[in-house]
Parts: C-alpha cells; sequence; structure tokens
C-alpha cells in the first residue's frame, strides 16, 4: 500500500492523495488541478476505480468535474465509484447534464450519509467516518483484508492431508479425515501477516471519537492546520494543531503520524514536525509527490 | 487593449483570456487552473471586475468557482460580475452553498439569454452574440469607447470661443456667438481616434452569422480545431477549421486574426498559421501566457 500525496496540503491549497493497493489507485479528495499533478507524479489515471471525496470545501472537490470529464476523452473504461457528502452527486449531475456530457465508462455516484463500509472486496474494505468539521465531513480507512494463513507443510503431512487441500487450509478450513477425525486448521497453519491499514482523517478539529476507526493503524494522515499556541483558532476554525495530531497518533496507538493542511500563513514547516515529534516521533510531514510505503 | 492568453488553447485543454483595458481585467472563460495561471503570468486577481463564459463545456468554466473561492480568501473588494448562460448561476451558487462560503465581495451573476450588451460603461461596452456551437454558447465583443475629439485650437481662435468651452468642443458640442451665429463642431475640431474593438469568436462553426458583431474590428479571436483536410469533421462536431477562420476574418474585414483551440491530435502548429495565412496574412497563433496589443 502507497500513499502518494499531490499537494503539500496547505490550508486551503488543494488535498488530493492516492492510495494504491495491487496495482488499483484510489483517489482521496481531488481539489482544482489533481488531473495535472495525476500527469506530472506519472499516476495512471486509467486504473483509477474509486474516488472518495470528504466534504464539499473547494480545496478537496473541485478538481473532480475535471478529471472525470478528462476521462471520459481518454476513453476510461474501468467503472468508476465516487463517494461523497450530499450534494456532490447533484453537483456533478448538473454539471455533467448542461454540457451534454456523455461519459463512456460506468459512473456511480454513491452518497456518504453517515458511517458506513463503502468497498469490501477480497482484497480491501474501507470504511468512512464522521470527523469533526465545519461542514459535514468524513475520514477514510483503508483496510488490506488479512492474508492468506501460511501453511506449516511438515505438519500437514504428518497428518495425511492430501496436497489438494493445501489452499482450502490456507483460507482457514479445518480438513476431516477418512475416519472422521478432525484436523483443526490451527494444527496445520500459522496466521497470515495481518492486512495493512491507513486512515486519511480529513479536515477536523482533535476529537476522540476518531480513535475507535483508527485503532492500531499502520499509518494515519491527521491535519495540522496551526501549531499548538493556535490552539484556541484552530478549535474556532474546526481545525487541528500539530501538538493535537500527535497526541490523536498516541491515543490511537498508530505506528506512523503524516501531518499536512499547514495554513499558509507560516512560511516553513520545520517547527510542526518538531511539535507533532515530542509527543509522537514517528511523524511525517505530508510532501508533494512524495510516497509512503506501508 | 491588450489580450493575454492562459492558456495554449488546444481543444479540451482549459480555455481562458484576459482583456486589459485602463488598468481593469476583464476575464473570458476560465478552464480548471486559471487561478494558477494568473499568478504564473503576473495578472492582478484584484483588478478582474468581469469575467464572461462562453459556454458550459469544462474546459471554459472549471476553473470559476475556484477563481471566487480564492478572492474571497484573499479578501477580495470590488464587485465581480460573472456573465454566462444558465445553469452557470445556479452551479456556482450551490456550490457556494454547500461550502457555507460567504464571499466578502459583492457577487452578481449574471445570466445570458441572448444577444445583449452587458457592460456599458463610459470606456467600454461589452456585447454577447450567438456562436454555432453544440450547446448555448456566445462570443464576446469588447469595444472601447471612442475618444474625445480633438481641439483644431487656430479654428477656435478664429472664431473666438472662450478656453472655457474647450472641453466642451471636445465632447462634441456646437458653439453659439454672443451674436447668435453658430459655430458647428466639425469646424473647429477633427474626429478622435476610434476605440478599439476586439472579439473574442468562442468556440463555433464557422457561420457568417458572426459577422454584423465583429465587422471592421481590429483583432478577433477565431477558433481553429481542425485544418481544413478536415472540415468535415470540424462542421460534425461544431468547430471551425483554420482556413475557415481566415475566411471569416477575410469577410468579417478586420485587422488581425488570431487563431487557437487546436486539436490535441496535431504535435506542431504551423501548418495551422500557413493555411490561415494564405487566406489572412494578418493572422497569429494564440499562444500561452503572450500578449496581443491592440
Amino acid at each position: 500500500m502507497v500513499i502518494i500525496l499531490l499537494y503539500p496540503a496547505f490550508d486551503r491549497h488543494p488535498t488530493s492523495q492516492v492510495v494504491t493497493l495491487d496495482g488499483q489507485n484510489y483517489l482521496v479528495d481531488c481539489g482544482e488541478g489533481t488531473q495535472i499533478q495525476l500527469i506530472n507524479y506519472k499516476i495512471r489515471r486509467s486504473k483509477i476505480s474509486h474516488i472518495f471525496i470528504s466534504h464539499l470545501h473547494g480545496d478537496h472537490y473541485f478538481g473532480l468535474i475535471g478529471l472525470l470529464n478528462t476521462l471520459g476523452l481518454l476513453s476510461h473504461q474501468q467503472e468508476m465509484h465516487v463517494f461523497g457528502p450530499s450534494p456532490l452527486k447533484e453537483i456533478i449531475e448538473l454539471q455533467l447534464k448542461v454540457a451534454d456530457t456523455q461519459l463512456c465508462f460506468p459512473l456511480q455516484l454513491h452518497t456518504i450519509t453517515g458511517p458506513a463500509t463503502l468497498v469490501d472486496t477480497d482484497k480491501l474494505t474501507v470504511k468512512c467516518f464522521r470527523t469533526n468539521h465545519r461542514i459535514e465531513c468524513y475520514g477514510f480507512s483503508f483496510t488490506e483484508k488479512k492474508k492468506a494463513r501460511s501453511l506449516l507443510p511438515e505438519q500437514a503431512r504428518s497428518f495425511e492431508i492430501p496436497q489438494s487441500f493445501y489452499d482450502r487450509l490456507k483460507n482457514g478450513e479445518d480438513y476431516t479425515r477418512k475416519d472422521g477425525s478432525l484436523v483443526k486448521n490451527e494444527w496445520v497453519t500459522a496466521p497470515g501477516e495481518p492486512g495493512r491499514r491507513y486512515a486519511f482523517c480529513a479536515d477536523t478539529r482533535y476529537d476522540e471519537s476518531l480513535i475507535p476507526h483508527i485503532e492500531g493503524f499502520d499509518m494515519i494522515y491527521h491535519e495540522t492546520t496551526y501549531l499548538d499556541n493556535l490552539r484556541e483558532r484552530a478549535e474556532a476554525r474546526f481545525h487541528s494543531t500539530s501538538k493535537q495530531a500527535a497526541e490523536m497518533a498516541v491515543k490511537a496507538g498508530v505506528k506512523k503520524l503524516l501531518i499536512g493542511h499547514f495554513s499558509s500563513k507560516y512560511d516553513t514547516l520545520e517547527e510542526f514536525e518538531q511539535e507533532a515529534r515530542e509527543v509522537f516521533p514517528e511523524t511525517s510531514l505530508a510532501l508533494e509527490g512524495v510516497c509512503y510505503e506501508i
């Protein structure tokens, strides 16, 4: 799983991230000009199957209609699923209608109305959860499905399990021998690697109600619009400080923290990193064009 | 009057132009990323008072909402007039509403429903006219008001006209002498320079019904999506060829022709220029970032 930042995520500058998994690209937010950034960073637009829009502030979605339009012109084939709060569907449909645009790919516009499982395939689950922002806003969690259990060949042979059953063992099935006796799966396999987990916490105030949705994750992105000496301003404007993002990472017991959405009033970002690392050392700045691998 | 191209105006790539007059910027079309191009080319956003949207294909207006939003954040002061066909007003209002955006400047969204005079000040008249495109589409003509007449001082003195009346002579008034005899204005003044005239012909098929709106203009921009060997394709797709644009310039008796909106299927533009110049030598390619002065 790789997360690629398409923008430095300065406050009020466009936000967009790409989560890649198994050759598929999942786009999270789509600020104006995202389609240009996709080209700049050589990210295959044809591999985008899902787009998740956190909320309807322009810096998070003004680039969506342009991207969909361009995909139509590029003869995009794959079905495209777009998720976002109301009235995103209405806005996009209106804009397609007035231009008399017939997209050449199936477009599914899904309205998010509350916490939900948005995608559930054999590879991945994507869920959304409410964040605490001025308007209706959602974070997104990406959970890779647990990998198959790994076979312990010696044990399997000792129970005389035929090789043709090994794939079913990896999927967790027990084996019943000809004499009717049961071979429990855990006797002949070891647990597979746990699936990787990433959460995008969107724009939000510091809010511990997010914790259950991101607990123990490998990496989370949390916004840090201000430094902590402006905690009151952050609160008033429905944003967070760098220290608060780090405190969230600690309380949620995550492994890594990515911070972004810095206010443009700051000229440099070192202090954001410093402030967060004092609380949570495994913090990185979300920088444009950088890939963060999990 | 200066026309600045913000995009190379390739087919399906964003279109945007700035017409400057007397320190005021008039924006014509506003494709995605126009606000970035305004910064790149150091065009003062605070001096934009009017935005004209020709039609609701995305490459001509997807950047509008982002620009308005940013102007709001920059504490833009001046009243902003936006003109475009229906339902542009509805789209913009919906997007502002869902983001709960309160712009800090007065925004007037005007719906164009047919040929009309959109702006009429003591400096400038802007009119719109229908072009021949797949969806409702308008061109825009910019006509500078005729400059004041110039005084012929010797003649004025010979008629014993007091200097205090000279400004009224420049504005075209006649003078009545104390003995009741009339001094006709044209005896003591020469015509002022005519106002400069520029027309943006938007996306359009070759259509001679445009001529009355652009006749004798100093410069027109006319689209040339294809070379003339694809005249049928141009017709079918509601676009023009380079030769047709040049023929329009000849028939309308304009002084200069700017061609743009070249299809991205062409790698180079020399042939467009050549083809047009064979018919109308005073043709220039519309190139990104270049200023065309009238």
